[in-house]
């Protein structure tokens, strides 16, 4: 037995117990006559105290000479500690060491093994192992396991079942790029890994299982962002014989109860915003409303005097910036040169300052006077005080761009508190959206999202206009969460593909199944997807998913510590009937 | 909103009340004044009641059209039933409906969807989305369901962590084929996708994670056997600080809680033997010990007589088949031809019928006299009434055939009980096994596990008799889970890639992670894997895993219903640096 107790249970009770620990050398102090070391596991930190005076010689040396992150176990009895470390709950007591056991050396590792490590990200990621030691990440890790826990115990006791659908599936060229495996089995044939469990989910449901739930891997052969991994997890749903309402109110419950259990947090009714609502007044379809500065439309107000930049925008909009009338001239050039970025791309900005004595002072005084600057307060609702950013220019550009300047500012301003959650669904998405580089319309959340009612028709003449039975649940201006009511009939699903440019052959070939099964006996059917990873990230008061994941990829994909992907056998390729094709 | 209730819950305390039902049509009686209609879906089925006097006439004829299978909604009110049926739990009521609304018409289904179907299988596979509407499947994805809430939620507060760990990652040789992923990022090389994570949960036990779990997915690239799947979940386990004395009582300690919550039955502490004696008394490592018939060898009694074939043997040994005399000659003719099949490869079988009377009538008389019959019987611990099956040959073999005779026999004499659970430990398996194919040792668990205390050194003079801290748990003979004790010092590890013939180059390229991570402070540590698929079906009384998975495969690695693998545009081909090599 390597222990008889973990380094973070023992207390003042349990003083002259005789007992064994395990764990890595966190610290050595060495006074010469006197040596502590600080023993951690996953559970906590225990002092151990040498002694030369009570200590066997041999022992108290060998101690002298232990190293950080050092394995060993120890035996010895629970005295009371001279001085006490409130801050630890092993605080009270230490170990008189009798014996010590040396179970594994270490050598020095390449970054501390602190809350705050000197390790750079590739660094820590290359020794990933060593970074889990770290509290940050370790605590990051046993929180993901308490969310997915609360998870699936509660849906269970909804009544879903988890199933566990395949990964060896078929690649379909629709959405994004699929990974792709060889088979050996089957000659220059390939399966693919799902980006979701999606079609196989609406065959549980036309297969009677009434209640699905899935915590899954997903794979995407996205070229990576920042934050965005090759594979992820998702909360995948689906219920059968529902309308978007009872959808909505399973996964506000499961969220509402997460937000109890972990977070320890009631939250009312969630607000629900219509996709044109939070584009017109945030500039983006997940809005953070922790905080205000809605977009205020100045068009009507702005345009037909004799700036010509406001009159020939298709839209002109500002936010009220709280306080920021304080801003120096140069903080305010700042913010135009930022907004002037090529990653924003806005051309310029217009400000106007709210002054305290009620007056207005704007970048653009020579063609607005104090009763149009009034309206443009009146219109973003300024408070003396204030800053007035207003962008103009092409609608959808302009409302990216302002927005990106609202969550900068509000970051900034403080307005982003990690420990406050404000969930919103954002509903009646547009079923379709435009392609620039195909020049085609595709579907915005999948193929199998139903149009609203009565709107198939507009399909034809209007397709832009056409709004979905899709739904996304944004926490804190991430999207956690998004689904639809499926299509559940064959002849509109195959309308869908039609209007989506797959041939016949080809929708037959891809989702032949797929419509097969909506000829027998499907039923209305809808779900949701949460990302877990996102979401545990937000629950945990952080933005960025990293530390959430036990063995992140870089942004190559690349696992910098296994060294992965990496070049294979020839013997390998022959057996799976490929060559390789290098372009260099 | 769809429905008021589910299809399983209305009983004689809801007369009167008004419902609204969804599902499918199970069946229509039309007795042309009358019709009753069976409403299904997962939680049950509810009667459905049309009168030609009560109901709406339109509704009325609307009912007599209703096919199989067809998704309906109705509404109407809760009445109690004529001819009560005390099969189901719905069966006090029926629901006289006022309002029919057909949801989905359905074809004609190839296969009726009832417990007992005409679908054979591989219909029932292209059609699985119709085979999990069958209550032998449902049940059977629900149950598999319940044992992983059981799995996680006892290993959660046993202090578990669940991490997930990558599915993208490098491809070994050692141990099966891997599937592999081309990656399209970094030219030429290739992800693999894991045959388990062993190598992750061992970096987690380095990185103090201390207790690990994770219900997952692992793929191995096999030419298939019957019921062996390309892709498959394991319950897989680790710990830190850890013998093998904890880890066997952890995972005992969750199997018996497994069979107490959802089987009932009470186990005690499960029963172990070695490698060694399983082989001898059972001929293989994982002995069904329901019942006995364990292997007599009868080398000494049998040899040095006048009859060559056991002269010439390396092994002669039998066993009991109890009350087996009242097999006529014919059976007995059966049974021979039997193990001359080659599948079993035996190049005969002498028999002993033991008679009422005492006396012994062989198939090897002129060899034999009743005093060394008497010995058989003694040594296989045959009773009157019994045969004695006795094979002979090379060890391994004739083990192995007598094994499969064993098992044939014990489940034509209903011994194999699949509501009796006998759970044993197998230990101190070989560290080693010789491939006759490529004429070399090979790790018989995987190269991480840890040779016996002492052991090391007969590595280099006897390498086929050392024994690894390696367990497996088997389960009415079948292995559910195996694990071991790993070696956690990077000397070791090197040694045992060297003997394994591993040049120092290889084992870098591939395992370098790991060792590297031992020379950072590796605690003790070791573990297990369940295989969920196996263990699910046998809890469940089976011993076929397919109607335990969602969507499997079938014998050549296809999904026949969605027609997986399948040829991939050129232009992915492309993009990933491939082109295809076929043979034919």
């Amino acid at each position: 037995m390597y222990r008889s107790h973990n380094c973070g249970e023992l207390r003042a009770s349990d003083i002259n117990t005789e007992v064994k620990l395990s764990g890595w050398v966190q610290k050595v102090r060495d006074k010469g006559f006197m040596v502590w070391v600080d023993l951690r596991d996953r559970y906590g930190i225990t002092q151990l105290i040498f002694d030369a005076e009570r200590t066997p010689k041999a022992i108290f040396e060998k101690a002298q000479k232990l190293g950080r992150e050092y394995v060993i176990q120890v035996q010895g009895k629970v005295i009371e500690r001279a001085s006490k470390n409130p801050n630890i709950l092993t605080g009270d007591i230490e170990i008189l060491v009798s014996e010590l056991t040396i179970l594994n050396a270490a050598l020095l590792p390449p970054f501390t093994i602190e809350d705050e490590t000197d390790g750079g990200e590739e660094l820590r990621m290359k020794y990933r192992y060593l970074d889990i030691r770290r509290n940050p990440v370790k605590n990051s890790l046993i929180f993901r396991h308490k969310v997915t826990q609360e998870v699936r115990n509660y849906l269970s006791k909804e009544g879903f079942i988890e199933v566990e659908t395949p990964y060896l599936i078929k690649s379909t060229p629709e959405g994004a790029r699929d990974f792709v495996v060889p088979s050996r089995m089957n000659e220059g044939q390939f399966y693919a890994l799902p980006q979701s469990p999606q079609t196989f989910k609406q065959l549980l449901m036309v297969g009677g299982m009434d209640k699905y739930f899935q915590i899954v891997k997903c794979f995407r052969d996205e070229d990576l962002r920042a934050d965005r991994q090759p594979e992820f997890t998702q909360i995948d749903c689906e219920m059968a014989f529902v309308e978007q309402e009872d959808i909505l109110n399973a996964f506000e419950g499961l969220t509402r109860h997460l937000l109890k259990e972990i977070n320890g947090i009631e939250v009312a009714q969630f607000p629900r915003m219509l996709y044109d609502d939070a584009l017109r007044l945030y500039g983006n379809d997940k809005p953070d409303i922790r905080f205000g500065m809605q977009f205020g439309e100045l068009n009507q107000v702005t345009q037909h005097k004799d700036f010509g930049v406001f009159n020939n925008a298709e839209l002109v909009v500002g936010i009220a910036v709280p306080g920021a009338n304080s801003y120096t001239r140069k903080e305010i050039d700042n913010l135009i040169d930022w907004v002037k970025r090529p990653q924003i791309g806005a051309l310029g900005m217009v400000y106007c300052r709210c002054n305290e004595d009620g007056t207005y002072k704007s970048s653009v005084d020579k063609f607005y006077d104090q009763t149009d600057l009034a309206k443009w307060a009146e219109i973003t609702q300024a408070q003396s005080g204030d800053l007035i950013c207003v962008l103009s220019g092409e609608t959808n550009k302009v409302r990216a761009q302002l927005s990106a300047l609202r969550m900068v500012l509000a970051e900034r301003l403080g307005l982003r508190n990690p420990k406050e959650f404000a969930p919103l669904w954002v509903m009646d998405f547009p079923l379709l959206e435009w392609d620039e580089e195909t020049e085609r319309y595709h579907a915005m959340h999948h193929p199998f999202t139903s149009p609203k009612p009565g709107q198939l028709e507009l399909l034809k003449t209007n397709p832009g206009e056409v709004k979905a039975n899709a739904y996304d649940l944004v926490l804190n201006g991430n999207e956690i969460g998004g689904g639809s009511i499926r299509i559940h009939d064959k002849k509109t699903q195959a309308l869908m593909f039609d209007y989506l440019g797959f041939t016949e052959e080809e929708s037959k070939a891809q989702f032949g199944f797929l419509m097969n099964a909506f000829e027998y006996g499907a039923p209305p059917h809808g779900g949701l997807a949460f990302g877990l990873d996102r979401l545990v990230a937000i629950l945990g008061g952080q933005e960025t998913i990293r530390d959430f994941i036990a063995f992140p990829k870089n942004n190559s994909g690349r696992d910098v510590m296994i060294d992965a992907p990496a070049p294979i056998d020839d013997e390998q390729l022959k057996e799976l009937n490929l060559k390789l094709n290098l372009k260099s």
